[in-house]
């Protein structure tokens, strides 16, 4: 089967307090997307990947998959106005059915292992959301104050949240809702459950400038 | 108004594959305990501090306290079973009616701002306990697979979970249930609301290696 990876990388960093986006980054001299890219195509040695860009960084994009890869496996398009539209977008590309992978572009330290998972558990039940445990207690904002959640129950979503393209495709054929945080979320309000796999703690989205400190300790590991 | 600080440093630290409880490892060659202890030193120059440690380490919380701190500031007890049992144990050394603060021992970059948001707030409502919004979606473990959870009504809960002792001291006089995980439990099992302020990202529990680096990399900042 086919494997398709959109990459996600939209955002514009307002919180790192520096003008370029996350993704583009450096770690250990190279952008974060490069080891975002890379930990595909090294996990998925024959995947077709889609990067999903905002408009002014296309050509930065470019410049980093010319620069570090082969470029006739990597496609670059522009993102939309949300998450939503801009996974929509990416999935245009996809030609064939296919095992898809959505991935956060600065979630660049996503393991081989979960990759593999993720590609197993949709094969096998047609979706794969990776989720780790919460360490931390959790309370609930209620109306007069708030209330204490069994965490034990909760899980923490990450990417790449995996799908077949059977169920993907159509699911983002549907209309926009302000709700849809994730694709999860989408293929449920097209009808359909999805199955969590176990996540990795290491598995950290880079959001904030301490972000890319922890990132670098842990490829250094 | 006087004010106690119970920090509960019973952990075994098994997930840092460490013999040594994850409070005693050094951060720039000082044990995490004492960045802790003088967090609140510093914070609360009239503070009393209460350590509870596990029986096996009491001699080594002892040398910590000896080596770097004022000792008559500074009292040691020895936990219990759990997290209550412990917390109960610090709280019989308390004396006069006070501002009570919980601590974890391992969350030791609290900072002053938090210290005093937490105090102000205990004094005027009776509790503060810190919290921070959830940064990843959500999902909740349900009986026939998993739903998506409004992650804007969720909140992290920190320590340290601050009281006001005529709350606290007979709220840790009700008797031990399993789903008491943190003092805020415990207080509203005795009939009260807790009131949440906004914690800091920065005020991580050490559990894992890499937090020990986290830590350092925040220290330097």
């Amino acid at each position: 089967m086919q494997t398709y990876v959109v990459i996600v990388a939209g955002g514009s960093g307002k919180r790192m307090g520096s003008v370029l986006p996350k993704q583009f980054l450096l770690l250990k001299n190279k952008p974060v997307l490069y080891y975002t890219i890379n930990a595909f195509l090294k996990a998925l040695p024959e995947c077709k990947v889609i990067v999903v860009l905002p408009e002014d960084h296309l050509e930065l994009g470019k410049e980093i998959i010319d620069g570090y890869f082969d470029e006739q496996r990597i496609q670059l398009t522009v993102g939309g106005e949300t998450r939503f539209h801009s996974v929509q977008n990416g999935l245009k590309l996809v030609e064939e059915e296919a095992i898809i992978f959505v991935h956060d572009g600065v979630r660049c330290l996503v393991s081989d292992e979960l990759i593999r998972r993720c590609y197993e558990t949709a094969m096998e039940t047609g979706s794969a959301v990776p989720a780790v445990e919460c360490r931390d207690s959790v309370r609930i904002i209620t109306e007069d104050g708030n209330d204490p959640v069994d965490r034990s129950k909760l899980r923490l979503v990450q990417t790449p949240q995996t799908f077949h393209s059977k169920i993907l495709l159509p699911a983002f054929a549907i209309d926009y809702k302000a709700w849809f945080t994730d694709e999860a979320t989408v293929v449920e309000a097209f009808g359909l459950k999805v199955t969590l796999v176990p996540g990795e703690e290491r598995n950290i989205k880079i959001t904030n400038p301490i972000d890319l400190v922890i990132a670098e300790k842990i490829l250094e590991e």
